[in-house]
């Protein structure tokens, strides 16, 4: 019987051992690139070994490890919580962005640029504790749907990146979530859909207030940005919150630019993967003029950094984990 | 051979599960009630078991898990490296107070209170980057002295925490540091000291600035605090950077209630340790009345929130790390 089972197990091994561990990312170049980095930087007998520890890799969120078409899908549940409010309570429409917002009416929206959308944010995101902004994001993602998938916003993620995320961990890596989208609300669905705990998840916060004069102590979000985690404000929250410079680092807009440059910038190994999106018929294909992921210094200075740019449309053979 | 090998293991092995994590804790109400915590906790027949993912523990370091006498150690440092600065160029002393510090006059310094403490750590924690400010750290701990106890500073961690901290993640929990002392000079020791990694470090922090204009990106260190991880501080910023509420939680000072109080006030089992300072001979004795470390409302308050209260000169058999 005990022989049965060791011969059993020394036949399964290698099937184990050789399955690939990115069945949705395309033979070639690309695909070859990582797992080449990962397997040098894993193996102790390479000069580029990296200890367990020093193993960090940061991703951004939006149009990185999830779409971000036709707006950040945050702002989607902004809008969305907007209408809902209103139902309740008309006034809180008080200005012209508001009741666009409320209607679902973006284009209205983006022409107010960042202090409209600051303004929906604050209208939306504060004045209740963490606790129940984070049950009101649950029970969006559980009824939204997409305006063109009809897709659950959770299941936009990128099937490719979440086998990334897998085999990195299964590798010895750390993954974190670096992103310009708000804290609160991507930790509600970052452990499910990426297996990211809470606490390797940064992004932009807002103030946040400590009340003990209730029966039961609370923390609850006010108005106001404290920290924009975006361009610059990406490696110094990494640096502030980590503490180690990462030795991966994965992207898809010039928002991730000085995460990805002071990543790659880095001694020993290092491996800086921009996501391009080339794929107007399953994703969408956008880069130097978009609104939303615009795209411009990545494309002219990545290569010469050595960056991987993944172009969708050929390196991915699936999109989302939600559909084929 | 291989029998023996069996037998060998099954012997030695009891006396290692049989072992005193603790052996710095004398027996008594104390260290009964700390293992008892995380007997429950960590038996998952126990209706008390919490998950490993959520076993999250957090710890004041200045005067919980070092000591924090005559005055905070990186004043100390900052006093220091204030003095070495100003033998390059004394014009960097330009005002009373920063005279007094870098002849570490504490007296005159401590008189000027918290605009004075900030004038000095500015005056010697800004305009230079992370990393030559944390070389800076390295080299003061490997020369300075204690004024009384003759000790490296990194001596002077408690030995029963440092096991405690050991005992906690070989149970399975995660052990963090929140402190009010600053983040870049703590990350410098907390590893080798406590074993515990950069990331699992939150502190006081100031203003950090991304410069990628020369051959290389660096983040430096600007003047001005941006965060004050204190009082509500703690709470606040564990939410922000852990994203869930520890079940343990260990401090000394009215800076650590507010944290204390809201892991101890969270659902299930929690414990909340107290380390009052009792021991004028081996450490210090101090506490209502002491301008440093200050405890009021936890000893006023604590016990009816169940809080172990740690007597250390009663409680612990052995004090610093780097001493009997």
């Amino acid at each position: 019987m005990r022989n049965t089972v060791l011969a059993a197990f020394l036949f399964l091994a290698p099937g184990v051992l050789w399955s690939d561990p990115l069945p949705s990312w395309a033979e070639g170049e690309t695909k070859t690139q990582i797992v080449d980095f990962v397997d040098k930087v894993t193996d102790p007998e390479n000069a580029a070994y990296v200890t367990p520890a020093e193993r960090i890799a940061v991703f951004d969120n939006d149009g990185t490890l999830w779409a971000e078409q036709p707006v950040y899908f945050q702002f989607i549940f902004a809008m969305d919580r907007l209408a809902e409010l209103a139902k309740e309570d008309p006034s809180i429409l008080s200005s012209p962005t508001l009741k666009a917002a409320a209607q679902g009416d973006l284009a209205t929206v983006l022409e107010g640029g960042h202090d409209a959308l600051i303004e929906v944010v604050n209208a939306t995101h504060a004045g209740l504790t963490v606790d129940a902004f984070q049950d009101a994001v649950a029970e969006w993602l559980d009824t939204a749907r997409h305006p063109s998938t009809g897709l659950p916003y959770d299941q936009m993620t990128y099937q490719p990146m979440v086998e990334l995320l897998r085999y990195l961990r299964d590798e010895g890596f750390k993954t974190y979530i670096v992103s310009g989208g708000g804290l609160h609300f991507m930790r509600v669905f970052t452990e499910e859909a990426y297996g990211i705990p809470p606490e390797q998840v940064l992004g932009t916060y807002s103030e946040t207030t400590y009340d003990s004069s209730g029966d039961t102590p609370v923390i609850a979000k006010a108005s106001g940005i404290v920290f924009v985690d975006d361009k610059e404000g990406k490696p110094i929250n990494i640096e502030r919150t980590i503490g180690r410079r990462p030795i991966l680092v994965g992207g898809n807009s010039d928002g991730d630019f000085a995460m990805m440059e002071w990543t790659t910038a880095g001694d020993g190994a290092r491996l800086g993967i921009l996501v391009h999106h080339t794929d107007a018929e399953r994703e969408w294909a956008y880069d130097r003029d978009s609104a939303i992921g615009r795209l411009v210094d990545g494309l002219d200075k990545g290569p010469d950094m050595g960056w991987v740019i993944v172009d969708m449309a050929q390196d991915w053979s699936r999109v989302y984990t939600g559909a084929n």
